[in-house]
């Protein structure tokens, strides 16, 4: 149940076509730079944060150092530094440029990282039309969805590089990831019982979603809508940044550090709350889905209402009651392994298994994230500081 | 199924005696602090220990803002400075010393807080004497329960500032909280079904302990004895601290920033395992139980037997098939709350809940915790990065 | 007697006919950057380097903000955000972009900034067509050697960006700043006696030189050559980079935490010791000038030798007696105001005064360094941390 | 021409009975102490503060160290542990506790610190009546010179430790080290020429008084008083702390990072100044001599009365003109070798030179400082952003 987004996504890759599946998933990343200046690619403000030239790198990387040079026996790198120079955070794949570091890589360049691209490409056109293995597809598969979630990533990216450029470029006139409406309204029961958890059939999905297991749950109500602007502008003009009452103690300590007092890229301007969009400064609209928070805030807002956040079972369990995908939702559990989980051997196995800690799951997909790459029960997880995806809330009575 | 301890702790406050509970936990604060000499009560080596000096004014300070000013009308504080002085984190009572101060505040000075103890207890004891109401005995004993948590803080602080002391002083001779041995082994079965958690009945419990509620397991085999020094040493020798594979992505971070390569406490001389305890530098006993790792270690140490850790769920269903109370285990849960959670009004709320983000939870107890303190349902909680409390694994098959 | 350049330096702008000094200034800043990618235009890896494109802004907002808009009373700013965006450090001309985030901000592109380069050179020429005033001249001839001192800057912040690329990109080929030869040997006497010190005439000179005032020097000699790097290699063979000894107390430091053994761009491979120029990476000559080192390393060498630094005084009275400009050289002096200095009012007065707290001179000049910027007077200054610049050293017997 | 002191100093020792000297000095050490309680021994709120009982050690272990284990060939060290703990920054010596681990070594206590004094009294005493050398005698002034400094430190850091509790503690009542008056007024004026700077003859100086030689000085008028609290508070008044424009670059980074206000100590309560001195918090007297700023607050404060502050040169040619030792005084001279400055070889070499970096120099002495213990050579030293110690200003037109 996937909602319509504003941008011309592609079609889903979970299809039989694989070869039509890569070139629609490698073409959509480039798409997405479209409309970049070639400074845009380079920079990185923050750690979390990664160069658009990075994300076209390192999608590229995954196909060269994980399949064509295991598949192919042929296969020459594209350039021997690669391998270092875009690895991410595989501890198995050697040495890599430190995470703060990536943004100050002017060479290659980006018309470089191009080719860079249309070389794999080709190689993996060669590999698909001599024919996959079981093993091969899996792991081509994997690295479309790989390339989906960077694609998330660097708009999510970009938008930081440029919600923090004092002059506010525009990205694309009356592109916004923000201006999403609910489309339903009320509350949906679920009744207590034993349900089942985990990804069960279907083409695809990670590795942390595995391990098909039974929860039992309380009987509850949750929202068939996600909580909009307008319901958070009353939070915040009740005071509610400055209630410790309502907040984690590290949020707290969150909100006086950075004097918190509004959802990322919110600016009161002559006293109305305006935000920066990918299309450029607007107002903010009190109808539209929240955006933008970070698991304080979120958690925040649910204890002002008297009410709380679901775990990710009761989102799972309920899922099929109302539409999702509009907003990445903060759940309220911890970002942990399901039952019977274990790594794949390797550096595959480094692609979910050791960030399970510290972090919460979300859940459903959001405008910026390719239709067809979610389901019901994909385990997104980040800080719970963070602020920079499109992350909103629903609530639980 | 307590086991024995080394120290001669006072018999259980969970009994109906109130005001006999009430001098036995106050006076066992202070005899921990016979051995010391003045000045031990003042450092604070580092923001997440407390002086001794500190928690023997904090606990008296709680009586004394949560009971005696709110239950005794003429009550005059000790001192008008000390709510201020000796608040912890609640922020309910007003602006409090930054807590990396702690250490540098040496007036009023040690006989002053022991003269505040007095005067407090003198209060005290007229009011218990008086008669006290339902409400009143609750926060009795919740002051009484913080007081030993607090207890079980000071000893172990204590070995952090004496354990960080180049001349490694004594406490007490042959005092120590670690060597400990397991009187059980092999492994407790325990069936896949439904199981109860949370608790039930009893004299005392801290609200994280409420909302009992239903959990469904898989079936799982849970190892009846801890994981010894000896299991550990080979874990060292076969290089776990240098293998990244075995680590969570912010385990392995931790190892490289400490360069770490054992326990806390534990120094390699001249080719044996020596540890620092409050009796002394002494050998590594291999048989004893392993302590002061934190949960990066033990998941690691987990994954290097190929195992797991339990998650609490799994530990208190299985918990009477084991005796536990030798150490506090790491549990793979995240704490966080339990169906139907909700916070106190006012101050005694900031006592759990508040907390419940980035922290693992832990089960059972130590050779540090008051006997009669913990139960099958207690929930202790630290960040997974922290060594300094007593802590060890039990492995789950 | 400045020598040789490798660099195809402009000519002079002491001259009289400025228009075409501008001409000349203002070309060269543009005649540096003609190697660069635009993706090089944009990091700062560090908070003392800002990005090629910064320069470039940041020289024309000079004439923008100090000339355009206070002697053209119709001159319309390019754009109303740019004397935000590329100011400095100048607290007079209101809020800037910190200036830790100047490598983030994309917008305006390069082209844009060439266009502002553009426009402001027109505006100039109109301005310098109608005829200058004496007040007009002066602030020209600043804004021509504040251009040409980020000249400098921005080669030297390129070469921190491209040797901080593991792939060690080539500017050009075949350049190098480092490669420069001594012209003469033995060393030069200076007798006992007052010696005047600071600018006297001429056409330009900052106003730190201003003050001319007499200094009793007692006799010394000082070399007619800078220090090689052969003859450090020896003393970082001797162990020099691990005798605490040689070293003040906050080199030691810088020592400890760096890991420093080497000058900057220093890499030691197969046993040979290599450099990252600008043309590449390639062997150390030992004969060449030594170039990159911090004045804690300056002053470690010279105990080594059982010599010392000059101090700034003395190279200004020995500077007739032999040639310099192939290398900044550190003195034994701290950056302080000579009697009389008193700053100009408003923002050209935050031009040198404001920083001179904990900082050395160093005297000379370098093959960075425009032809004709520099005297025997001139006093430039740097942190003595900082190895980025061309810095070398003199010694004294 | 030192002035009088509101604490009973002992007599100077720079007389000829050197064993007297040395029980004046070590006794006077331990009078400072008196008023305290044992816990006030012990802590480091800062890293540049050291605790009471580390300067009642690390002067004993400097008699142990330099003289005794050199002199004494049967001399037994008190405690082996001891070289290590109670070293400063010698590294000659060996290693040592790191700076801020200090105020966290609880054991030895301070009875056996007092222990470990007497212990080496004693066997002083013994030496001392030996006989001695030249060379003996000679570091054995130096060891008392050395302790001077440590008692002035001890009571600068105690009032450091009292002034940041947040009760105020009292040292003794009626004590101050802030209420001095200017007893002199007026101007006085040097001629310019050559003067003769640096240690001539006496009993006694430091390495880094060494070095006589001559320094040509233009014309100057100095005042014979010293900047009142009166005029500094019309400084603040008029918004001396909010004006960049008065203050150096990194003295006004310095102003934002600290929202600095007014001198340490100092705390407006109700409209009215007061401060904190160790007689307790008392009104500021407008007519007391200023003290507790650093030398960013000595500039800044020079700049807005348009006048600057002396060099340290100007201040010793012109010191038998005025009254001086009611505060140090920061002059605008760096702290830099005089010419023909060498250190010493091995430890004693690391008493001054390694710090000539980063510093500037003060000239006087303060009612903290040992009588007999400065003279108008002496180089006082410290960060141009320190506060803590008596630190005020003189004026130069």
């Amino acid at each position: 149940m996937h909602t319509d987004t504003l941008l011309p996504f592609p079609e889903t890759t979970q299809h039989h076509d694989l070869a039509a599946s890569y070139e629609v998933v490698r073409q959509y990343t480039e798409d997405l730079c479209a409309p970049l200046q070639l400074e845009d690619y380079i920079p990185q403000p923050v750690d979390f944060v990664s160069p658009p030239k990075w994300h076209l790198a390192h999608t590229s990387w995954f196909f060269e150092e994980f399949i064509l040079v295991k598949f192919r026996p042929d296969y020459e790198r594209y350039h021997p530094d690669f391998s270092y120079l875009f690895n991410s955070y595989y501890n198995h794949m050697g040495s890599r440029v430190v995470r703060t570091d990536r943004g100050n890589i002017t060479r290659p360049g980006v018309e470089e990282v191009y080719r860079y691209r249309s070389y794999v490409n080709e190689a993996m056109r060669q590999l698909l039309a001599e024919g996959t293995s079981a093993e091969l597809e899996e792991l081509i598969i994997l690295g479309l969805n790989h390339e989906q979630q960077h694609q998330e990533l660097l708009i999510t990216d970009l938008k930081y590089i440029f919600g923090h450029n004092p002059i506010f470029p525009v990205y694309q006139e009356g592109f916004s990831l923000t201006e999403v409406a609910n489309t339903e309204s009320g509350w949906a029961s679920v009744e207590a019982g034993i349900y089942g958890i985990g990804f069960e059939k279907g083409d695809f999905c990670y590795d942390n979603e595995l391990g098909r297991h039974q929860v039992y749950l309380e009987a509850f109500e949750i929202s068939k809508s996600l909580v909009t602007n307008g319901e958070y502008i009353e939070f915040i003009e009740a005071g509610g940044y400055g209630d410790f009452d309502l907040w984690l103690d590290e949020g707290w300590q969150w909100v006086q550090q950075y004097a918190a007092q509004a959802p990322l890229y919110w600016h009161q301007i002559e006293g109305t709350w305006h935000q920066y969009t990918l299309g450029g400064l607007q107002r903010v609209n009190p109808d539209s889905v929240l955006c933008h928070i970070n698991f304080y805030e979120a958690a925040a807002f649910a204890a002002w209402k008297g009410m709380r956040l679901p775990t990710e079972f009761e989102w799972e369990a309920a899922s099929p009651q109302f539409s999702w995908g509009q907003r990445w939702e903060w759940t309220h559990s911890a970002y942990l392994p399901y039952p019977r989980f274990s790594k794949a051997p390797g550096a595959i196995g480094e692609y979910n298994g050791k960030f399970m800690i510290n972090q919460m799951v979300l859940r459903g997909g959001s405008t910026a994230t390719s239709p067809g790459h979610s389901r019901p029960t994909y385990r997104n997880f980040f800080h719970p500081h963070l602020q920079w995806q499109c992350t909103g809330l629903r609530l639980v009575n």
